[in-house]
């Protein structure tokens, strides 16, 4: 953690970053609920105020604003997809900066969890973007998964068959973001530039976020926690669960990112996002060799084949309706940053 | 229906798995040259026979027929891309069999190995099936490894700049398929239904590769060496070696499967094959989910929400004709196999 | 349903179509300037209202705000991308009402048409959304077109030779749509289900346009005339105008539509705005065979294998964030209409 | 280079064209049957020659091997798909040569054409290639279309009701091609680089298709008439006919093309084959750049500007393994061949 402070102080330039007397102050504390949660990531009226440097401790409900808590509950009591907790004003932040925020902590904030195939939702089946004739096969489903939070352990129960297993708890985010550019609203569904419902495992304690910053003020979101999640997401929900987290959140001022990037002590992490999965590979692998090139120094065709050769490329969701990769390269095998 | 389950579990359990009676008969070995490699996956005259049950052991040239030895070396050395060893006749195979591949064992057969970039061929630049206006701007260029076998550590050492580092050897095959369905050969460049150059990491020693029997004796090939690879192979190549290769094969009788697979103690991982990555991901998890359902007893549904809480995706290449999705899970959060 | 069908006997087949009641109300009239355009279809204080039935008349600014007028404008002159008049309140209209937008006349608004090449955008070159490392390449550049709007022509003049020629005009509005649902807001330069920047040659005179309505007045807007465009829009642009349009708009009460359609006396036309075009022309695929089977009658699949010998598919453009599609039939290949 | 500006005059603008001396040649004339067609493009024994120069009559028979003729006929009838009348020689044809095929006569030779629908193969529809769980759900089922080759009309007539419609005929082939490149040999239901199974209606009498020479003798194959198609192909068959073909062949020496072309008095079309639709789009996008460019002189640029303007695109088909966009531009709008 120190490390990752370090790392951080480096790359923002500040030396005084340890010092900065708002990382004295208090945490700013937020209880999200039906009544506060929102829809898109846009323009709203903040929540409340973080500084740069400040804590942000508050929680999230879960992607079905709680509404599914039992076997037989019906998928009619859900109100909202993904609310979302905030938005938070970021005191200071202004188009063209990056957004950077420090995710500290992430604790699931109930017993069980929850995961739903519905039709027209999911990686190897029909959906609304690439619509079959065959559509209407499948039907809505609930699988409810108890949650061990001491063992960090979660369980799932077939429901055609008496089978059970248990597989270990990585809790993260599904949805952290800002609004968008161009005065756009997206739908709390959605990943893009500005991050969004990116569904990516890498939105966990011990790493960093750079989003870029759109309007004043940034508007931080975030919500949809996850206490687990396969890579791709394929039948459309994680083990979907309420969270409470607690952040650190920062600017660097006058830079901007394009794309959001993810970053620890040990890999520089690049996000690209868009369909087909193609094009968020190719969008992940220029901005890394951009990174690469810019902070560490290497050519962009030394970077190009060296992630050619101990690169990673992750496909965290392909469900939502923007898809999501994250390229990453552990540091050990760059170069000092510049 | 009976081999399947004998294979099964000689494989999947058996310290007797070096007693077979087959496993005693001398092993097939095979010397690959320019002479006698191949550059297409199709009909050819075998170089060998191997009996079900037997081991081979050949070697390959490395992709570009070891014509690259030293810096400087020009590209127009290069007389064959992916030259394949083989192919050998697996007697008793006929089509509607499946090809039981287990590898036992890869030795890097260089202290060194080469990396090349050229336009046209790449994740995320201008190629042949992705063109763009821009097309001519990067230079083509080769890198070369210094490999050390003892410690199994690779050196990359960079063009424009003076940093080397040492990254860790996972020696696998790029190459290794039978003869297409329909009477159709294939350039060695180029992965499908048959396997062919799937550039997957998992093709590596412990792992048993199944494939589809096309054509009687199923002729099989092997190449393009590996010694180590990053996801997606982004810039078009691996640290590409030279192979000593051993394997035993074996056949399942009467049964096919659509798509190559793998397995080894601890997981089940189907590979999908096509363009867009989106399609190989959707072949891929489709083939998963059945295998489950067919072999594990969970239902179709059961099975796919399992995947999006525990499943793998694997992005093992992104730059031949052809894309690659390894969907992986582990065993033990499946029943018992059926 | 009433309405439906009243709507679409007056629209299809009426000679009275200018009797009924609703026509001879005076038409609303709007002034757009650079003042009162919008840069998203989203939620915003209507500019006017119009009546179900009513006549809209008003004019809209070039794709640039008008900022190009001469060679050597710069093109930091351009404030805004697709300037947006409106957004228009239909009387009465509701979610999950259908917005039904007779497009009566267009006429350009100008004795001349830009066209623009700009690095990024384009659907054969390196672009945001399919970034390629070779991607600083291609200049920026502008092409001014002579319009000769008596004879209804066009002169492309090249830049880099002394080349001349004419083709003819085709005016038609770029931009066509009203308020997204989930209370989005996209820029316009986003086609998707709200209709939007769909760059559809099928959006001219003679046509109807029929839109989702998602929010309380539907809020409709459009802009960026075209006097004339190509396939795919490929290099990113059309020959870009000033407009001065007429419309006729009406609702269809307590019905809706997934994605926009057209429809005149002769043809159905079914748009699929998405990404890869592969996507969209299944969603287009779909919305027909789904309209021919509603209304006219034939089973999913015999109008699934009309299709197949008699349907068409025009990609109208594949440059902006998602890419259209349309598919349509000629209504002399269907059964008479339930 | 000599030869390629006499064919181009030649064909071009010569009412001379039919006095050429290989024209006073007997036509080569072959009849396909059963016994001697192919299931690939690819090598093969010839099963005649022909000069440069001169005329090949012959017939191929349906898609299915003429299998289906009546309501009932089973599907399992069919031991082939798009059998292939061929190869010819084309005598003088070496790699790097491009084969000029002038389609001078189609005559359907049937009174009734076959349409028919599988599971696993259309475009809107669950396929091999791009798999969803809900797969099973359509049924196989076949269409008849009586033929009035006097009227050069079709009949359709639905499965689920009474009704009947006609339309006109368009005779085409389906499959045009020649043997591959690097040694392969590929499905005759595929097309690619080689020509193969592109289903362009373009492929039609007044049109010349250039072609790629990749091995000696060039190895003409054809076959898969379809008497009329809509655009995409979508439910994955055309009017299917057997075909009575007259074609002039001739080479253009030394001088390849990459992809399929064609060519009439009145438009340059240049063929995009692979997938997704978004990549077959920038193929055949650059390449017709590349074409004005070269043989007309426009810059890059201004021929990208200029196909944004009056350029067309026509997805041929999105049913096949690869898809098949043309990219077309009228010659009127260009400037005098160089």
């Amino acid at each position: 953690m120190h490390l990752l402070r370090l790392s951080a102080i480096i790359f923002l330039t500040s030396p005084a970053f340890a010092q900065t007397p708002s990382s004295r102050e208090p945490a700013v504390v937020f209880h999200a609920s039906m009544d506060n949660v929102k829809a898109t990531f846009g323009p709203a009226e903040p929540v409340a105020h973080v500084k740069p440097g400040g804590l942000l401790e508050a929680n999230s409900l879960d992607c079905f604003g709680n509404a599914l808590q039992k076997p037989g509950d019906p998928f009619s009591n859900i109100k909202i997809d993904n609310p979302l907790t905030g938005p938070f004003y970021i005191d200071g932040a202004e188009p063209g900066d990056t957004l950077v925020v420090h995710i500290l902590d992430l604790q699931v904030d109930s017993k069980q969890g929850v995961g739903t195939f519905g039709p027209g939702f999911g990686a190897a089946n029909s959906t609304h973007y690439t619509p079959m004739l065959e559509k209407e096969q499948l039907p809505s489903v609930a699988w409810y998964y108890p949650i061990d939070n001491e063992r960090k352990m979660i369980t799932f129960q077939a429901l055609d068959s008496n089978f059970k297993v248990e597989f270990p708890m990585h809790p993260f985010l599904g949805c952290i973001g800002v609004a968008p550019a161009h005065g756009e609203a997206r739908s709390s569904i959605v990943p893009a530039e500005f991050g969004g419902n990116m569904d990516a495992p890498e939105v966990s304690p011990g790493n960093t976020l750079y989003l870029p910053v759109h309007v004043r003020g940034a508007l931080f979101y975030f919500g949809d926690g996850h206490a687990a999640m396969g890579d791709g997401e394929v039948a459309g929900s994680a083990v979907e669960v309420p969270m409470q987290a607690k952040f650190r959140v920062d600017l660097i001022k006058g830079k901007s990112t394009d794309w959001p990037r993810l970053e620890n002590d040990h890999e520089l992490m690049a996000a690209g996002i868009y369909r087909p999965v193609d094009d968020a590979v190719r969008i992940a692998v220029t901005e890394l060799v951009a990174w690469i090139h810019r902070d560490y120094g290497l050519s962009e065709l030394d970077a190009y084949e060296l992630l050619s050769k101990v690169g990673k490329l992750h496909l965290t969701e392909m469900v939502d309706p923007n898809y999501v990769v994250i390229a990453s390269v552990e540091k050990k095998y760059l170069p000092p940053r510049k």
